[in-house]
């Protein structure tokens, strides 16, 4: 498998969009058919040391996405932290590796950046998700609480 | 009560390790007695425009803290979302709504920024704080995974 991981171009958008649209939450959230307000927000990320959208590529073409933020706080003595976000695999490359292979990168990207720690949040409905976490070794030791404003 | 918030400055520093690590869970992981290293990350947290800690005051004196992140992203059509970290009230203040008042300042903080969603994760043995966050209008509806590195 010829699979690259970088950071998202603005020429990927499309695709990420199409990505973070495909999916049973993700449907109602999403306008894939609208990306000017996305344009606008990726330029604000790709401008943010601390913020990236990383892909997966595979000959040419996007199939996974996810989104790293490094945070820097007090707590567990001045700790960097990596939060990752918005993890997707095109339906067309599921079941080949290609999440793992991209959380594994994203896990390496948090190291190089001296976080002691990698945090994620799965919706309780995503017990497939959560498998996959534990698999890699992620700790299911939180709850995680949303307030929508 | 004459409670207020503020963002911190490095002269509240000493109160603020003091809460962290007056914690079950952090008892274990701060050093309130070797502040060197959370002096210079106070710094960074500082000069990011889009991290601060904000802090509870009572005639003068530092009850509570809280940590808050904007992270914008694609997911969600492009929505910015605030992330809560290492909220904590000093023992000397707990059943006073300084946590209660000090989350509403920072859903209000959360607000003005324009974002549309505040999350966070508690770990899973903090039933009360659970219950807290759930009073305050939270939806426990996801798992939150943690990777130390």
């Amino acid at each position: 498998m010829n699979l690259v991981f970088r950071e998202a171009r603005a020429r990927d958008l499309k695709a990420i969009v199409a990505m973070l649209a495909d999916d049973d939450l993700g449907r109602g959230r999403e306008t894939p058919d609208d990306l000017e307000h996305y344009s606008l927000v990726f330029g604000q990320i790709e401008g943010d040391v601390r913020n990236a959208i990383v892909v997966a590529e595979q000959d040419g073409t996007v199939t996974g996405c996810l989104q790293i933020t490094y945070i820097t706080g007090l707590s567990r003595r001045g700790a960097t932290r990596a939060l990752v976000e918005g993890v997707r695999t095109a339906a067309s490359a599921r079941g080949q590796g290609v999440g793992e292979a991209m959380m594994r990168h994203a896990i390496e990207m948090a190291r190089a950046r001296r976080c002691t720690l990698v945090q994620l949040t799965s919706d309780k409905t995503r017990t497939r998700a959560h498998d996959f976490y534990r698999r890699l070794g992620f700790k299911m030791s939180h709850e995680g609480f949303k307030l929508d404003l």
